[in-house]
Parts: C-alpha cells; sequence; structure tokens
C-alpha cells in the first residue's frame, strides 16, 4: 500500500468538501493500493497535526468532526479530542509545518501540501516547501497569478506541482493543456467562458432582460460573491486567464492583462456601498449593456465575457461571438474553452461543463493528488 | 536528463508521425529534462533495434529514413546503415524483445513498448511485457477490446499502461475519464459520436442529400476505409465503446454489445464487392435512412450514430437526439463525448474535436508517454 501524506492549508468549503471526498473514497484508493493519510490541516489561525506526524494520520472520524467544527463557523482552536492531536497557533504552524515537510524530505517519502485557501498568505510557506522538493496541489489561484517571481519559483519543479481546479473547477482544462503542449502541439489561441457567474449573466441579458435585474437575481440565487463587483471586475478571470496565458509562456502579470469590467470606476466599493451599488448604480448601466447587445444582435452575433489569449495577447471582457458557436450556444453556468493548435486548426478542442462548486473544484483537487502518486513510494 | 528508452511497434501512418514527433520535440523534452531515446522499432515483419541497445539510440536521421523508406512503401529490411543496427525477421523478434525488456528491468531503468499498430498479433507479446513491469502505451484498439483476460492482464499494473489514442484519437477522453473515477466521481452515462467517418455520413443526411451519395463522396474523400463497410458495420466504434466501458467497469465483451449495422447482413463483404456494395447495395438503403431522419425531425430530433454506455448498458447506433445538445449540433468529422456524473449531473462535461488523423493521434501517444516519465529515473 503505497501513502500519500497530506497537509492541507484552507477549510472553506473546497477544503471541507476534499476531506469529505477522501473519507468517502477510501474503498476506491483501497483498491487502486494508495493510503492518502491527511497528517495535518490548517486555517488562517491554526494548525492540528496528528499526534505523531510520521506515524500517525487524523483518523476519519476527526477528518469529519474537522468539517462540523468549521461549518459550524467555530474555529479549529475548540477542537478537543482528549489530546490526540497536537494544535498550533497562527504563529508557530509555518514554521511546524516546514519542519514536518524537511522530516518527510529525510524520510523519503514526501509530504504533499494542499492549498484550498483563497489567501495569498500561503505563498511563503509554498515557496518553503517547493525548494524541500515536496508535492503541491492548489485550487487557490493566488499563488500563481501573483509576481512572475513567485511563479518560477513555486513551478522550478514543474511535476511536483499541479493546479487543475484553479482555472475552471474540476474540468480538465490544465492537465489538457499540458498534454497538448509536452506532445508538441503548440497552442495557438484559447478563448473560453471561465466565469460560471457573468456566463449566467451574460445568457440573461441576451433574452431580454435587464442587467441590474439579472445581476440582482443571481445575488439572491447566491451565484455571486457578497459584493456582486467581484464578480463584474472581471478580475477573477484575469487570474484564470493568467494562469493559462503562463502555461503558454507569456512572461507577464496581472497588470498586463487588459480587463474589462462590468461597472465604471466611480461605482467601485471605495465610492459605493453594495446596496447601493445594487439599487442605484446596476440600472444606470442597463443601457449601454442593451445597446451592445442590439448592436452584436444586427450582426447575427451575442455577447459573451471571455478570457482571449494567443501569441500576443492576454485580454479580459466582452467579446461579440457568432451564435453558432460553443461560446456563442453557451447558456447557464457553464465554462466552456475552446483551443486552436496545430491538431485542433480548424475546428478548435472544445471541453465545456461546470466550472464552479465545492463538490467539482475538490474532485479537481483529489485527482491531482491521485496523479501524483507515482512521486511516492 | 531522465532517459526514456522506447521500442515501437507499428509504423503505418501513426508509427511514423510519433517518430516525427519525437524528433521535433527534442528541444520542447530537452527543456523538461527527457530525452526519449528510441531504441527499436518494428513492423509486423521485422525489428530493427540500435546497435547497443542498453548505450546507444536509433538516431534522429535514421528514424526520419524509417519513415522514407515505410512512406514508399519498402519493408524495413531494406534499411542499409552501414551495419549501424541489427535487423531481426518476424520469427526471432518477438523473442529478442522480451530480452531486451528483460535486461532493462534488470538495470531498473524500464522499457517503454509503444503499440501503433492495427494488429493483433502484438498481443503475446504485450501479455509478456507487462509481466515484466514495462510501460505499455498503445493507439491500437485491438488488445484492450480483445478477450477479458487478455484486458485484465494487460491493465493488471494500471499506473504502467496508458491508451489516451485508442478513442477520440488525441482528445483527452479516457485521462479526463481517469480523473473523474480516481476522485471517486461516479460516471453515470457516457453518449458520444466517436466515428468522424459516421459523424460526416449523419450529418449530410440531415440536410437532405441521399446516404448512398454521402457514402460514395465520403470514399472519394479519403474519409472511409477502402471498404466502407468497415465504417457502417459499426465495429470499429463498438471497439471504441468496449473499451471506455470496461473503463467504468463493465465486465463484457465486443460480443456483449449491441451493435447497429447501417448495412444488412445480405450487403456484407462475403456477398458483395465493394463496387457493387457502392453502386448497387448502398442506394437499396437510402428510403428507410430518409424515413427514421423524417420521423426524429417531426419530434424535432436529429439521427446521430453513438455509443451510449450507462450502468447496465453499452450500445453502439443510431439514436434520436434533440437538435439542440452538443451532440445534436455536431457537424463534420468531429467526435464528441457527453459525460454525465455526480459532478456534471445536469449538464454533462463535454470534450469535443477532431477525433482522427495520423498527427492528432500520434500527439495523445506522445502525450501519453511524457506522462509516464516519473517511472523512469
Amino acid at each position: 500500500m503505497k501513502k500519500i501524506p497530506i497537509l492541507l492549508m484552507g477549510i472553506g468549503g473546497v477544503g471541507r468538501q476534499l476531506l469529505r471526498h477522501i473519507v468517502s473514497c477510501r474503498i476506491i484508493h483501497y483498491n487502486q493500493r494508495l493510503r492518502l493519510s491527511v497528517v495535518g490541516v490548517c486555517d488562517s489561525k491554526s494548525m492540528v497535526v496528528a499526534p505523531d506526524v510520521y506515524r500517525s494520520e487524523l483518523d476519519d472520524e476527526f477528518l469529519l468532526q474537522i468539517c462540523e467544527v468549521k461549518s459550524s463557523g467555530s474555529s479549529l482552536e475548540t477542537l478537543s479530542d482528549g489530546g490526540q492531536c497536537q494544535i498550533y497557533s497562527s504563529k508557530e504552524m509555518a514554521s511546524k509545518a516546514i519542519d514536518i515537510a524537511a522530516s518527510y524530505r529525510r524520510m523519503a517519502t514526501g509530504l504533499t501540501f494542499i492549498d484550498c485557501s483563497a489567501s495569498c498568505n500561503t505563498i511563503p510557506l509554498l515557496r518553503k516547501v517547493v525548494e524541500l522538493e515536496c508535492c503541491v496541489v492548489l485550487a487557490n489561484k493566488q499563488p500563481l497569478s501573483s509576481s512572475l517571481e513567485d511563479y518560477d519559483k513555486l513551478i522550478s519543479h514543474p511535476r511536483l506541482i499541479r493546479h487543475e481546479s484553479t482555472v475552471g473547477a474540476g474540468l480538465p482544462v490544465i492537465s489538457s493543456i499540458n498534454r497538448m503542449l509536452s506532445s508538441g502541439d503548440a497552442i495557438q489561441r484559447i478563448i473560453g467562458s471561465l466565469s460560471g457567474t457573468l456566463g449566467y449573466v451574460m445568457s440573461e441579458v441576451e433574452v431580454g432582460k435587464p442587467f441590474s435585474d439579472v445581476v440582482n437575481v443571481a445575488k439572491r440565487l447566491g451565484y455571486t460573491e457578497p459584493d456582486p463587483r467581484d464578480d463584474l471586475s472581471g478580475l477573477d478571470v484575469a487570474r484564470k486567464a493568467l494562469i493559462l496565458a503562463r502555461l503558454l509562456g507569456h512572461r507577464i502579470s496581472l497588470d498586463n492583462i487588459k480587463v474589462e469590467s462590468l461597472y465604471p470606476i466611480e461605482m467601485g466599493p471605495d465610492l459605493m456601498t453594495v446596496e447601493e451599488f445594487l439599487a442605484k448604480g446596476l440600472p444606470l448601466i442597463d443601457r449601454e449593456i442593451r445597446r451592445r447587445i442590439e448592436k452584436a444582435s444586427s450582426n447575427g452575433n451575442v455577447l459573451r465575457y471571455v478570457c482571449l489569449i494567443d501569441k500576443s495577447r492576454c485580454e479580459v471582457g466582452i467579446q461579440e461571438l457568432p451564435k453558432d458557436s460553443p461560446l456563442g450556444r453557451l447558456k447557464g453556468s457553464d465554462n466552456v474553452l475552446e483551443i486552436y493548435s496545430r491538431c485542433y486548426s480548424e475546428q478548435p478542442l472544445v471541453i465545456q461543463g461546470a466550472g464552479a462548486g465545492n463538490d467539482t473544484t475538490a474532485a479537481g483537487v483529489l485527482a491531482d493528488i491521485i496523479d501524483m502518486q507515482d512521486m511516492f513510494i
């Protein structure tokens, strides 16, 4: 039985779902002669670690207890398992995590760091564990969409890092692009809808609903961030576009990406509350969006909020696209990616499906972990 | 620099394209600190092997010479490189290949067998090298679509075998399904159009052209096998469906698959020549196909030749499908696969693109080889 020791950072929706997946897949992995062994879990404030981090693990009951505690809004510190695990505070935890990684390295089995947080605070630790040749799996977009220096450092051992769930949740986007690149199938162009929220918004306004109504409904349905401007700014899509562009070899940063925001600067979070924006700001945008839709429609086209990456460009914003293309046909919150390359030159390779949700995102992380099994003894 | 020693079986269109890809990707792989080292190549009649199979390789010039010789229709035996390589006859080559594999195993570096043939004659050799824990990459559908006993043997070390190009050429079908399975995302249903030829035929007859005309044109364009009945029988699609079904755990063989042939048994190859079939047989089928199209159309549907796999079924044949589904919208020779699972339950995961062609098929094989690099020292 091959053991993959795991330290999980981030126990929000995705992290908790990952722990549940790990527990519920025990038999599948047993049949693959694999044991996913969670030796530590941390949120931003504390870290719990198995009593003997090299010979024991956090057991399934305890992992599910962690999920419950975090779901209820409590902190990890409230966990009491009768002294069965060690708890470290935010001050100690980074150095303790590095200690554990270093010891695992000496034992030649390796430790895998999983980042399911949404924070850039994990970057310094990730940089150090990459140096220790630990495996790293990211759902967190921040580490690979920050400075180029961080990026280069994190991918310095390319086989030791996976990050499928940073783009399109569990959709096989990164793994498929990596396959194309390694087989010399040069990618000429990627165009994709990588925000379920903006995909939903653009396909709803297309059928005649006012932009402001659609955004308000999307917020009520829980499709948007608490402040919908976090979606409408396009910044989240830009981070995904940056990760794809860097994968294709672009030496760029977030600042180099042309990002179209769906609200004007004077409606920004510093100048308007969420409530004001929803009630008074948004309706002022309706007419312009309507005008653009009608213009596109008169050309037989539709509008989509997409990322567009080719040899020289990396842009994020509204594009007029043929009604009868995979992107043009997109309805609801699916993600879709069209990849043009030497092998897929006339018709693109298309990958489409749910690109959000804790279940799918966590499944992508788990697939990445399993995919790295050959690194372990 | 990590060395991946390769023995290639089958130097038809796909095998030759693979050799050309390997040569043209030298720099890409060098940057990945990889060296793909072709130590032997064989067709059905003979095998050429590097002079010292453990310390030397067939050099790029010689690999391209092999491609030229085979393209011109000559046999490998005509190769003369001034005694630089060893040539073995069909009688000797299997045992020699096993010798080489066994020696590589003792050296703990491993040898990778690539099967780009279309023959079932490679199965006995593949079974033996799997026992020696060699890596195996298949573009050949035969080995995994023959007996269950062969199948079980060949996948007895699941991490040591890859076969992306057996279904949908280089489309990331197998790798994506494997990711879903390993992350516990149970697959409920797969429905796909896996024959570019039949995809083309079905979308052409849909717009009103007679079936017989469409098949004749497809043959003239080189879209079909020399005898189009090899496509129209559905057997090739059935082999792909079988490979997918077995991946999902179905314990079935080709005999258990319900396959709809697009020509009646009395027009079979034993009873009619190709010319008779094209000129006199096919037109007799036109009316029935027309009737079925009209019936589907009256329901707002279209006909597609698909494979359908779920918990209890594995079928291949014509299905009536909604016009407005990924399969219904399919035009031309693209392959498309809709995968329904826990994570993709309402909207499927869709993978679409060119599913045939030597370039794409060979790229899929090459990606599989690179993907196995962690098995090598």
